[in-house]
C-alpha cells in the first residue's frame, strides 16, 4: 500500500492498541462491526415532553386513558384548566385502561404550596407501576417520616438515595426505568422487578431490585401476574397532589 | 378507642389489605418503619443543571479539571465563548484529572451543523467511563454506519434502543448511570461494569453489562483495575465535536 | 541462607511458576495460608455404611425414627429378617420424626425379584427430600415410562442422566446431597432447592434446581418453609419395595 | 369407566393433592410427562468399579493413558504388581494424555504405612483437574497443617468440611463432580469451576466455586483455557504416594 496509508493504518492501530491493550479473536475491525436490526428513529421531547413514540397516558384535557380502580367507572379527580389533574379526596385510586410491562415512566407531580397536617399525612399519594409496586409521592419539605415511606422511596423497602424535592407547590418529575418481575410457569418469581428512579434529575432509586407488593403491613411476597395497569394513589386524607405529563415507553 | 379512630384505623387496614393482599411477618405497621440513616437533602438542577452535590467537571470557562490524555499536559482543544468546548484535532483525547468509580453522569455534546465526511467519519467522538469503555458519539443524521458503532451504542457491544438524535447542530444531551466493574483479588471480572444511557431523555441503554473495554477489533476483556478518569476522545478525523454542562454524582 | 536451602526455595519457586503461572498480591507463601477453623474428623463407613458423625435413621432393627405420614401414628411397614424394611400396602407413607434442612443422604432400596405389572405400576415408591421433592424409586428394568418419571429422575422435573439400576431383586444405592430451598421474610423463593443425585455410584442428577414440590398433576410452585421430615412413599398399588441403610450427614 | 377405575382415579388424585397441594397449569397428568430422550443405560460397577461408560485412566497394569507433564515422555513412577502406580521422586507430574472437560471421576491413593517428615512434607501429592485446579493428597494422620492445604482442600482455596482420610496405608477414594469454568469469547471468566468430593464416601467440597488455578503463592486468576489433562503431582520430596482404580465420565 501507499505510504500514507500505512501510516494511517498503523497510526490506528497503535490508537487502538494503546487505549484498548492486547487484541483477542479477530484480528479484522470489520469483523466485529453488525448491520442490523437499525434501531428506531426517535425523536425526542425537549425537557421532559414526551418523544415521538410514547403512549400519553395524560396530557392534561381529559380522563379517557384512565379508570377507577375500585369500580372501573369514570374517573372522578379534578381536571384542572393549567393542564393538570387534581386527587379528589375519597373517590379512589385512578388507573390506566391500558396494561404494561417493563417500561420508561415519565411523570409530574406537585403538592400544594400550602401545607396541611405532617408526617404521612402531608401530600401523600403514590405511583404504583402495574398496580402493585409503589414509588411513594409526599411532600418531605421541613416534614420528617420514617425514611423507607419518605418521597422517592419504593414504599417500605427502599430508602431513595437522597431527598430531591422541590418546594412546596412546585412541580417535580419522576422518570423511572421499571422492569416487571419474571415468574415460572408455576407461579415461582424467577426475577425480581427492578427500579430506577430520577428524581428531578437526581438518581434516587438504583435498578433497585423489589421484593414483592408494596405493603402497609408485614413482608412483602410476589404473586404472579401479568401485564398490569399503572395506579395513582388516593390516600384518603385531603392530599391535594396535582399530577401533570404522564408518558411511557414499552420495553421489553 | 373514639368511634372516629376506630373508623380511621379500620379504613385504613381495608385499604391496605384491598390494595395489597395477606399479610407476611409483622401485623402492625410500625414494625416495618425504618427511620435512619436519613438519606442528605441535594437540590436538583433545572434542565440538566448540575444537583448541589454534583461534581461539576466543564462549566464553560476553563479546562481547570482536564489534562491531555497522552502526556497529561495541558488541554488543547477549543475553549468556546458560548461555555463549551470542541475536540482540536489531532491534539489528542483529553481525561479528567479526577478518577471515578460508579457514577451518575450528565454531559452535552453538538455536532457541527455543516456535515463533513459519513458513516464513522462525521462527527466521531466518545465518552469513555473509566477511559476505558466507550458511549459513542456521533452524528448519525442521515448518516448510516454499523449499528453497533452508531450514536449511543456502547461501541461494538451495544446497539442503543433507539435512535434519538436531535439535527445536526443542536445540543444532545446523555444521562448515564453507570456502574464500575468490580474484581476478585488475584483478578478476575466477578461483576461486570453496567450502564444505562438516556438521550435526549430517551432510554438506549438499559443497564447492560458491559463486555469489557472498549475494542476496535478483536473481542473485549476484562483486566482488573480501580477508580479511573473520565475520558472524551479525539477521534484523529477533524470531528469538530463541542462538549459542555459536564458533572457528575459519585455512586457507591 | 545456605545453599541447600536456597535451592530448594528456588525449585519451588520455580515448580510453583512453572505450573501456576504468574503472581497476584502476596508474594510470601505463608501469606496464603490459614490454620482455623479445624475441620472436624470423621471415620468414613466402608462400602455405604454410615461414617462416625453420621445420623442412622434405620439400622434394620426398628421403627424407632419413623411414624405414619398421615396420622403420626407407629409404622405399619414390614420389618425384615435381613435389616430391611419393605413397603405395606395400603398403609400409607412413612416420615421420620426428626426434621432435616440440607442434608447428605445415604439410602438403599431393592424392587422385588418377581416383578408385578408395567410402567409406574412396577414397584414405584419414592424419596421425598424434606417430604415435597421427589426422587422417584421405579423398577425401571425392561419396563418403560415416561423418562421424567423414571427411576432417578427428579418426578416430572428433571430426567436422570442415565439409567443406572441393578437387576431387580438386588440392592441399589442412592447418594444424595441436597440443599433446602431458601426462601425471603415475606415467603418469595430466592434460592431453589438443588440435588445431586449418585444412583450405584453413577451421577445421574447434577446439582439440578428443582422448581418446587413434586406434582402429579400441574407445574410447580414453592411455598416457604423450615426444616421438614424425610419421607418415603407408598404407592398404593403393591409395590414390595425395600429400604435399608439409611443414613443423613446435615449439612450448613 | 367401571366403579373400581373410577375409585382408583379419586384415590390417586386425593393422594396427589394431600401430598402436592394445589394445581398450577394443566390439570392432566399427561400433560407433564416427556418421553425423550431416552437417558443410556448404564451397568453400574461394585463398591467403586468403573461403569460401563467409563473411560479408564489406570487400571493397575500400564501406564498407556498417561505422559510425563514436563516433557511429554513416557512416564517413570513406579507401577506395582498389586494394580497400582506410586510416584518415583523427582521424576516429575504425570497427566494423561486425554484432554477433559466436566467430569466424574473416581480415584483411590494411598500414603505410605511408614510416615516420614511432617506438615506438608508428609505423602504430599494431588489430583489437578484439567492439570489448573488442585484437590490435594496428604497424609494428615496426626499430622497438622495449613488447613487449607490439608488432605481434601481445593488448594489454598477451600478448606474441607472434614478430615475423613483412613489410617495411614489404607487406600483412600476420591469421588468427583467438576465442572470446567466458561469464559467469554475475549477470555473473561463468565462461570468458574466447581467442585463436588466426597472422601471415602463424605462430602468435603459441596458444590465449591473455583476461584481459579491454584497457587502457591498470590491469589489465583483464571486464564481461558479449553479441554486439559488430568495431571497428578510428584512434590518432589519423596511422597511415595500411590494410585489406582482411575476413571473418568464425560459430562457436558
Amino acid at each position: 500500500m501507499p505510504l500514507k496509508s500505512y501510516v494511517l493504518a498503523l497510526s490506528i492501530l497503535l490508537m487502538a492498541s494503546s487505549v484498548f491493550g492486547q487484541v483477542n479473536g479477530p484480528t479484522q475491525p470489520e469483523a466485529t462491526e453488525t448491520y442490523e436490526p437499525v434501531p428506531p428513529r426517535v425523536t425526542p421531547g425537549l425537557d421532559g415532553a414526551p418523544p415521538s413514540d410514547a403512549i400519553v397516558l395524560f396530557n392534561g384535557k381529559d380522563f379517557d386513558q384512565w379508570i377507577s380502580t375500585s369500580d372501573s367507572t369514570s374517573v372522578n379527580w379534578h381536571l384542572n384548566k393549567d393542564g393538570s389533574m387534581t386527587v379528589k379526596d375519597k373517590t379512589g385510586n385512578i388507573q390506566t385502561k391500558q396494561s404494561f410491562g417493563s417500561i420508561q415512566l415519565h411523570i409530574e407531580w406537585r403538592s400544594p404550596k400550602e401545607v396541611q397536617m405532617s408526617g404521612q399525612n402531608r401530600a401523600n399519594s403514590g405511583v404504583f407501576l402495574q398496580g402493585l409496586y409503589e414509588v411513594q409521592v409526599l411532600d418531605n419539605n421541613d416534614n420528617g417520616t420514617y425514611v423507607n415511606g419518605q418521597v422517592g422511596s419504593i414504599y417500605k423497602q427502599s430508602v431513595p438515595l437522597a431527598m430531591a424535592s422541590v418546594p412546596s407547590g412546585e412541580w417535580n418529575s419522576y422518570d423511572i426505568i421499571y422492569h416487571a418481575p419474571k415468574f415460572s410457569r408455576g407461579g415461582n418469581i424467577v426475577s425480581p422487578a427492578t427500579i430506577t428512579v430520577l428524581h428531578n434529575g437526581v438518581l434516587i432509586q438504583d435498578h433497585f431490585e423489589i421484593e414483592g407488593p408494596s405493603e402497609y403491613i408485614g413482608w412483602p411476597q410476589y404473586k404472579s401476574h401479568g401485564k398490569r395497569p399503572l395506579m395513582l394513589q388516593d390516600h384518603r386524607d385531603n392530599s391535594r397532589v396535582s399530577y401533570r405529563n404522564i408518558w411511557v415507553r414499552e420495553l421489553d
